[in-house]
Parts: structure tokens; C-alpha cells; sequence
């Protein structure tokens, strides 16, 4: 996984028209309303924001839990509860609050806040943002928006009214029609809800070669990192993957299935239509997943599962069968 | 629920470039296919159309039922059925025809008949009605269509590709790219199918204060009233919000989960992904419905539930955990 | 069936710009890397693509299973199994590929491939062929795409940010905003995935008289012949419908319901919301199939199904009783 994380480093600053760079210090100012305490002694620029996956270079890491790693001079934690290993921590009362606060400081998030129009070349009426990066070769239909960072390899062919941002797609991938890609994550808090607290989304979307999207889809933006999807993978329409999922190679996934935010799904993995899959879990290598299952768990390579909850499939159909006896 | 529609009035005007006025007699013309009797007396000069939620002046409603409110001078009542209680009234023996026929005179119901090109500015890309009402502050992205009678208020975010008719929206609310908002309603009559006997649809579409809606999401408008949705409540992905549906404040809803037209959602409830929601129920204020449920009947505040039917989650966990050991 | 065939053929060369026609004894060079044998002893001049439904003059037929059907001159037959009957075929070793190889040589398949932007007119912010044949009368809202060789018959309503591809759609038809039709299918192969490898879709979607397609839905093309919806049938927001499906007349279907490909559905049927129904099944006239089946068998006329995997209702209903009442 780290090996995942470390080949698809991406540059922040290319998805962004400012970053405001925030001192050490000045964060406690800005978390004022959380009661931060107590204050710390580093004296570092925060240019970036890392998550438990990655650690980069001068940022802040927000913990719920205790931190495990090795001290790093760079890094700043806020968590709200209490750190040990004398590391030095700023401690909040609002760990998501003071997530929201830091990154809207930081990152003037939201897709289209981030830019305007100015900055867009148009052509046979799509938008494409001028501090964008796409090959020659590539395709671009009618009425699509390509936003700011985004990168698009060699013979990728993107159709019409699609929509792509915070994305960087590889060579000889195919979007279909009136799909998303890089929206916003669903980044909701219950006990503060609206649009004004949606928490701030700063990753990316990756799609390596030889990927197929179909039409209507949509893939969030990482919230921190990234969603990602393998080599060779492919879509159907109106399928929904959630901000952090990763998605290996040779993944083949049918209709109006949805995958809930930061599950991980193996290389060779079957999921047929209508499925539904959990947040945070994991799908083994070589799965076969049928229609309309709800898997709920993790399952190991080589499963095969059906139903909801979903369970072996040679149990569920003894289960089916079962059940058509019983029923005269 | 009275106090709901009196608070969010709208003006059925501002939606429509010709609404033809008619006399309560000519009615009876116009209806003379489906053997309009009695003949009435009144002398009214029709306007609108009422629910039975909000009677409006000078308008009609169309009752298949007992109409049971005091009669009103300026109300004409269409019926398949005998009226007591002394009321003036249609007798026609066929509603749902009855229903297309005066809709489709009075108002020239489809979304794009109403208008032409040239009552639009054009921005970006996006086609913005001249008779939209948008306050300055408010962004709009590439690519979208405001239709006729729009409100947007103050710093409300449209991405792109966003398609808004007959909508009234408040101020700090989201709208993700590819998103349907306003579009019209199912409305099918199993006896008389197809797209020249849709059942036309005059409502608009209300989302209030901080409202988030993700992408590729569709809100279909009221037909008569409105299709609503609370403050601070938020919505994922590839959501299907019916006709009339209304929803409370801070509901948080997960993608893909569809609700059928008429339900009533209370507030703070929390509805998981891929959910189903019968059409014509009451979820009653802070529910919790797992992902995947169907609900199939209304249920009181409080209650929590998972499955299809959807039963108490506890029931529905040991029901489970029962089945898995009955498959050895 | 056939009928159906025979009534709706349609000219393949309106499709595409380009069809490269090819001598029977070159389909063995093309293939050459799949170990072609026999050679034969054809002439022809191959100028399009059979299916079993329908043979063309000229043609390639591709067969995983023995040719049934009376030998004809103009066509040439390809299968990865030993055909007997003293037809002339060629044999090949892996028979997705040869389809694949082919039509990507015969077809440029690839919906934006096939054309380029001067080649449409622009309205509203649409982009329309210049190689579609629409009707004077055809309403277009704004931000849409209609593709070479579409045809759009009187009176037909397509509203905006619509993409409408490799289509044939009669009069009175209805498309509402964020649709897709006549996208590529999810042509896959697990053996070899990605977007590279996608099999080539030569079809088409025929919509006819009084369809209604509500919003944000995707429409297949048909693989080789088509995709096919039948005079007033109805459909609500974001359904899908798979390559090579066939629904009847008068065919009723709910919300965000999907129909897998080579699906036949009779005439009259009724399909609630969120139903699955399997590929390559028969759903009779008239049945009625509850909100939230999945449908994994044929069912005859008149079946009332419901559940997953779908059983006759009153059946399902009586389990799901029994079900509540073991659940103390």
C-alpha cells in the first residue's frame, strides 16, 4: 500500500490557484474557538496537509487517535485527544471542525471557487482549464469542463458533457458520456450539517492506462490523497466510487454498483450490477462478487459472495434453495 | 405540514411565459369528451390549480375523493366521483384526463416549450434564463441551463453541467456537477401511456439555507406544490429525489438511495446508500435507515432500521445472525 | 422476433464516416495472429456485420456455436469451434478477438472518434450533425450533442445537456436533461480488459412513437443490431438499460431500475423502482415486478414477481409474513 501511495505522488500546488502557507504558530490563532492547548515549539511553515497514508513534507496531520509513527521535525499534529511520546501536538476540542477551519484557510477548496472562467480555453464548447495538462492526441467531445491540474495522457478519449477535476488520468483511458470525475467527496459531519461545513476535499482522482469509464458516472476526489483505479480497469454507467477508494487492475464492475469512501478492492476483481460495497473495507485479489450483493465485511482473494449481507455464494444459493422449499 | 406550505408560497406566475386564464364554464367545453355534468353555477374566472395540501384562489382542484373542507366562492371542484355537502362541482368520468386536458390549456407545462433561446443570457458556457432571479454573488459554472422563474440567492454554488428549472433556491446551497434539478415529475397513467400523456407538472422544487447536492443527482419539481428539501440537509451522488417529496432539515443521505414521490422525511434523520423509500410514507424525525433498506411503510421518530422490508435494525441483526447459522 | 428485425432495419453507413469494406480472403490476414483455418474458397466482398437475429447481405457472422441456419453465398462465417454442414468458414482460436480486430479495422467505432467538430451545427450551445436527420418541429435545449447519422422524427422533445449517438427516434418521444443514449455498451472480456480492448458496438437505440426517458438514464447502442424501446413505453430518472435490450409497448419502469443486456420485456409491463432484471432473459407481457426485485430467471405473461432473487409475490409475500412472525 505504501508502495501505491509512493508511486502516485502528485504536486498539490498544481490543483490550486493559492495555497495560503500557514506558520506553526499562527495555527493556534486560527483554532482560537476549539480551546487549543497547550502550544507548541515548532516554528515550521505548514504548505500541506498529510493523512495517516502519507506523511509530506511541512504539514499538518489531524489524529483522533494516538500517533504512531516516528516524530518528524515537519510535521504538526492537531488531535483532540491526548498524544503521547512527547511529540509536540496542538490539542483541540473539534477534530473536525478544526479540519474544516485549517483547510479553508489554506485552500480555497471548492471546484469552481478555485478559478474562473478567464483561465479557460474553450473549444467546441468545452472549458479547459489553461494550467491543465493534456496530451495532443487526446479527445475531448463536446460541453465538457476540464479544471485546473488536471493531467490527461496519450490517446485518452474523453466523450461529451463529461466533467473532470483534481484528476490525472493516464494513456488510452476512455470516459463516457455526462460522467463526473474529481467532484467533491461527501464529506458530511452529523453534528454540524450543510453545505457551509461539507469538509474540504484537497485530493485527487488517478486512472491509470487502458481504463474505461461509462456514461453517468461518478468518481469523488480523494479527500487528502487520492481515489484511485488501476490499470485496465473497467466501468459500466451510473456507478458511484467514493472519495480514498482504490480500485486495482483487470477490475470489471457493472452497472449502478457504488462503493462506499476509502474501501480497497484487489486486481481481478468481478462485481456485477447493483452491488453495494461498505466503506473501509477490503476486497481480496480475484473476488466475484454477484449482482445486487451488499458486502459488508472484508473478504480474502479468491472469495466468491452473494446476497445481503453478503455471504459465499454456494451458501447463499443452498440458502435460496432452502428458502423456495420452504415457502410451498 | 399547513404552516410548511404557507411559509413557502411561491408565485406560479414567474414560472411560466403564458398561463391561459378560463372561465369555470368553459370548463365543461373543454372537458366534453368525459361527459362533464352536473353543469355549475358559479361564474369564477380560473387561475391556478390547487392540492389538496394548499388551495389556492381561484383555482381547481381535481378530487377523486370526498372534498371535505368548507367550500370556498373561488374554488371549483373536478371529481370522478358524486360530491355531497351542496358543493358546486364537475362530475367528469375520467380525472386523470380531466387533469391533462385543463393543465395542458392553462399552462404550457414542458420545461422547454415555455420559452425560446432568445429570453437567455449566455455565460460560460451556460444558458441562464432572462427571467431567472440570481443574485450576484452566486457562481455558476460551465455548461448549465436556469430555466424560467429560477431564484438563486446569496453565495449558492452551481457547478457544471447543471441543468435548474422551476426551482426556488436559498442562500449557501451546493450543487454538484450533472445534476437534475426540476426536471418533471413521473407522472404515468398505467391506462394511457406515453410521453404525449405525461401528466403535466406546474410545481417548483425548494431547497433551503446550505443545502448540498451531489452529482449526477435528479429533484424532480412538484406537480401541483413542491418537491422540498430542509436547511442544512445534504445529499451524495446519483440521488433520485421524486415528485412532492419533502425533506426535513439536517438529513444526511448517502448515494444512490431513491425516494419515491410523496414521502415525507423528517428531520435529522439518516438515510445510508442504495437505500429505497416507498412513495407516499412518513420517516419520522431523527431515523436511522441502513444502507441498502427498502422501507416500505411509515415509521415513527426514533426508529432505526435495515432490510427489505425494512424492520427494527435489531430484529433485522438477529434475523441475520439466525440465517447465518441455519447455513451450515 | 423476427418481424421485429425485419421492421427496423437500419442503413449502417448513416452511422459512420468511414466503413472500410474487406475481400473474404483478407479477413485472413487480419487475422493471422489467431491461427486462421481453413482457408476458403469465398469472393466476397464483406460490407457489414450479422447477428443470429438478423443476417445481412455481405457479411461476417461471428459464432461460438454451430451455424443453424441455411448456408448463404454473402456470408462469411467465423468460429472458434469445428463447423460441419460443408459451409465455408474460417476458424480461429480466440473468437473475441477476431470480432475485435475486425470491426476495429472495418469500423471506427469510437463515438467521437468517427467525426470531427466541423462536421456539426451549433444551436444553443448543442452540437448537432450535420450527418442527423431531425424533423423541423424537434425541440433541442441547450448543451446537447446529437451524433452522425441520429434521426429525430416531428414533435419529439430532447431537453438539455442530452447526448444522443447512433439513434433512431420517432415522433413524440421525450428526453429530459443529463440522458445519455446510445453510448458504447460494456463490451468487456476478463480474459483481456481495458479500455484498449473494449469490444467495438456497431448498434443502435430505436425509440419508438411516445417514448418517454426521463433524466440522468443511459441507453445502450446495440452491439450489432440494437437496443430497442416500444411505442408509449416510460421511464423515470437514472435507469439503465443495457446493449441489446428489447422492452414492448406500453412498458412502465420506475426510478434508477437496470436492465442487463439481451433482456427481452413484453408488452404492458409494470417495473417498480431499484429492480435488477439478469441479461439474456424473457420477462412476459403484462407481468408486474415489485420495487427492488432482481429478476434472475425468464418469467412468463402475467407473472407478479417481487424479491431477490424474484418469486411469485403472493409466495414472496406469505414468506416475508412467516419471516416477521420467526422474528420475535
Amino acid at each position: 500500500m505504501e508502495h501505491l501511495f509512493n508511486n502516485n505522488l502528485f504536486e498539490r500546488k498544481n490543483f490550486f490557484s493559492t495555497i495560503n502557507y500557514i506558520e506553526a504558530k499562527s495555527v493556534i490563532d486560527l483554532l482560537a474557538d476549539l480551546k487549543p492547548s497547550p502550544s507548541i515549539n515548532k516554528n515550521i511553515l505548514i504548505k500541506d496537509i498529510s493523512s495517516k497514508s502519507l506523511i509530506r513534507k511541512n504539514s499538518i496531520i489531524f489524529l483522533d487517535e494516538l500517533y504512531s509513527n516516528p516524530t518528524k521535525e515537519d510535521l504538526l499534529v492537531i488531535s483532540n485527544i491526548d498524544q503521547k511520546n512527547n511529540i509536540d501536538y496542538i490539542k483541540v476540542n473539534n477534530i473536525s471542525q478544526a479540519y474544516n477551519k485549517i483547510l479553508n484557510f489554506m485552500f480555497p477548496h471548492e471546484d469552481i471557487h478555485a478559478d474562473n472562467f478567464d483561465n479557460y480555453n474553450y473549444l467546441n464548447g468545452s472549458y479547459i482549464s489553461k494550467y491543465s495538462k493534456i496530451d495532443d492526441s487526446v479527445e475531448i467531445g463536446s460541453n465538457c469542463f476540464i479544471g485546473r491540474g488536471v493531467e490527461i495522457k496519450k490517446n485518452t478519449i474523453i466523450k461529451n458533457n463529461v466533467v473532470i477535476k483534481n484528476s490525472i488520468i493516464e494513456k488510452n483511458v476512455t470516459i463516457c458520456d455526462n460522467s463526473t470525475i474529481g467532484s467533491t467527496g461527501f464529506g458530511f459531519n452529523l453534528n454540524c450539517m450543510g453545505s457551509k461545513h461539507v469538509n474540504p476535499h484537497i485530493g485527487t482522482v488517478i486512472l491509470k492506462e487502458n481504463v474505461y469509464i461509462g456514461a453517468n458516472c461518478t468518481i469523488d476526489r480523494g479527500k487528502i490523497d487520492f481515489t484511485f483505479i488501476g490499470k485496465n480497469s473497467m466501468l459500466d454507467n451510473l456507478i458511484h466510487i467514493a472519495h480514498n477508494v482504490i480500485i486495482g487492475e483487470n477490475v470489471c464492475i457493472a452497472a449502478q454498483t457504488g462503493i462506499s469512501g476509502s474501501s480497497i478492492i484487489g486486481n481481478n476483481v468481478v462485481i456485477g450490477g447493483q452491488v453495494g460495497i461498505a466503506g473501509h473495507i477490503k476486497i481480496g485479489d480475484k473476488c466475484i462478487i454477484a449482482a445486487r450483493s451488499g458486502v459488508t465485511k472484508s473478504i480474502p482473494d479468491n472469495s466468491k459472495v452473494a446476497g445481503f449481507p453478503a455471504i459465499d455464494i454456494k451458501k447463499w444459493k443452498k440458502f435460496i434453495i432452502n428458502q423456495r422449499v420452504s415457502i410451498k
